[in-house]
């Protein structure tokens, strides 16, 4: 994060000490080690892949004009869009630079893919905002990309370091996608049921932004005509008032559409811990798969 | 710019359709075949250097607020900053892909730090803005690193897909990082001395913003005590009136400034033509040598 521009490291430092799970990076590592991994590479590649992450948090703050992060003052709100934007460009390239100096053209094919794809699936849930036609699938498609690919990337990275055979790069991969996709569905399912003082961003946010998630998608396909034209004001018109979102949660709660969510994300869960079935039972293996549990049974 | 997310390639195709000098990608061309070159990696490094360019682009305008670029609506006007920031972030992982599939991990190195730098340049004129005590040196040191390190970059790329000794790739950086200065010293002059409908963006946006360029510098220092107050309330306070932007070009009428900038910018442009001297005489060698000249004298 060093640079002779003082705002960058402040700025960096800022989202740093702000906290966060690192669980992709903690995925990069242990994947390594899950591959009998033994160097030291595999600490700076799960750096570069906090970077990119973090790059994304800056950017899709400034994007959804977030005021919290992690239960702080988003960088956004403290340091202005404008810084946002351009050290998540910083800390974006140096990401990069870290990779040349690791030197594995496949390393940086995985993880430069992966950033493109994470664009892609913002991009997407920009384009579906506000659309409550948007599919189950078209939702899927959304976090797969800007969620679960960075996840994937990252633990495949791990089993690339080793110089695994391609099976186990591919089930790591395969754990980290269906991990990530587990992960979004909590996220997504905690933005309308989390105690906001645990969840350390603003419960409602998603509501706010007109953003289409499951619980949304399953209490709109329940709901009665006068529910529907509920959920067509507030998310398609983005007509909303003081106690509108009371009321989605209401209307959540009634269709069960917080445990459909979650039982989506046990299974993507469940197919992440059998995709590990490649790999020996003991320590590392038995990590990961409390990972996957853990990321369906946290509250925040 | 291909996706299956249509909203990217339509605001990519936006911004190519809008035009623009394309500077940047010819000077990896023309430099490849000033070494001698005769392969085909140079046309897609020099796609890559303008994908990089395109994303600063998208950014920067977010960052400005810009409503016009290239004489066109800035995609942010058209698409919404949400969209810019997100393709922004998409072209420049596309670049890294790009670069991946020409396999050079020394190109890889040239363009992510270049990146790297271009950020930093920002943030230190997001640091600089509306502040008059910005030494001169500060200045070139931002214009140096948001605009001539990507001249730098996208000339030593040419010599190095080329495979030609270090001493012609430093001798092409150094061209590309004179002729960056340069190129920005006139951007600056242009921004107040420029006829509107041939510059293609609104004059005095570099006024508005308060943003410390060398024109400014030379008035500031050169103004007598009310002059020197009505800068600090226009830039350093951004207390700007509607008749404001036409003191200002009267200030900077009085003490010769644009003359000023436009010299220094002609002694860069020198330095950019000698650093050629390592050539031979002939076809391409004088070509960039004409780019140089051109910088200086163009008027948009």
């Amino acid at each position: 994060m060093d640079s002779s521009v003082p705002l960058i490291p402040q700025l960096a430092a800022h989202i740093v000490a702000a906290g966060g799970k690192r669980l992709r990076p903690v995925l990069t590592l242990a994947s390594a080690k899950l591959c009998g991994y033994s160097g030291a590479r595999h600490i700076n590649l799960a750096a570069c892949v906090e970077f990119i992450h973090t790059a994304t948090l800056l950017h899709d703050d400034v994007v959804d004009e977030s005021e919290l992060r992690r239960g702080q003052a988003s960088a956004n709100a403290v340091f202005g869009n404008q810084a946002s934007v351009l050290v998540g460009d910083f800390l974006f390239a140096r990401a990069f630079q870290l990779m040349v100096a690791d030197g594995s053209l496949k390393v940086l094919d995985i993880l430069s893919r992966a950033a493109a794809t994470i664009a892609e699936g913002e991009v997407l849930q920009l384009a579906t905002q506000n659309d409550l036609s948007t599919s189950d699938a078209k939702y899927l498609e959304v976090i797969q990309g800007k969620t679960a690919a960075l996840f994937a990337a990252a633990c495949q990275v791990g089993a690339v370091v080793a110089d695994r055979p391609e099976a186990e790069e591919r089930a790591l991969a395969e754990y980290g996608m269906a991990l990530g996709i587990a992960f979004q569905l909590v996220d997504d399912a905690l933005d309308y049921a989390a105690d906001q003082a645990t969840l350390g961003k603003t419960v409602g946010d998603d509501f706010r932004e007109g953003k289409i998630t499951l619980p949304v998608l399953v209490a709109y396909h329940a709901g009665d005509l006068e529910e529907c034209e509920f959920w067509r004001r507030t998310i398609e018109e983005g007509a909303q008032a003081d106690d509108d979102l009371e009321t989605a949660l209401r209307l959540i709660a009634r269709h069960g559409a917080i445990q459909a969510t979650l039982d989506r994300a046990t299974a993507f869960a469940a197919d992440a811990k059998r995709a590990l079935a490649t790999f020996p039972p003991g320590g590392l293996r038995e990590s990961l798969m409390a990972v996957a549990d853990y990321t369906v049974n946290r509250v925040r």
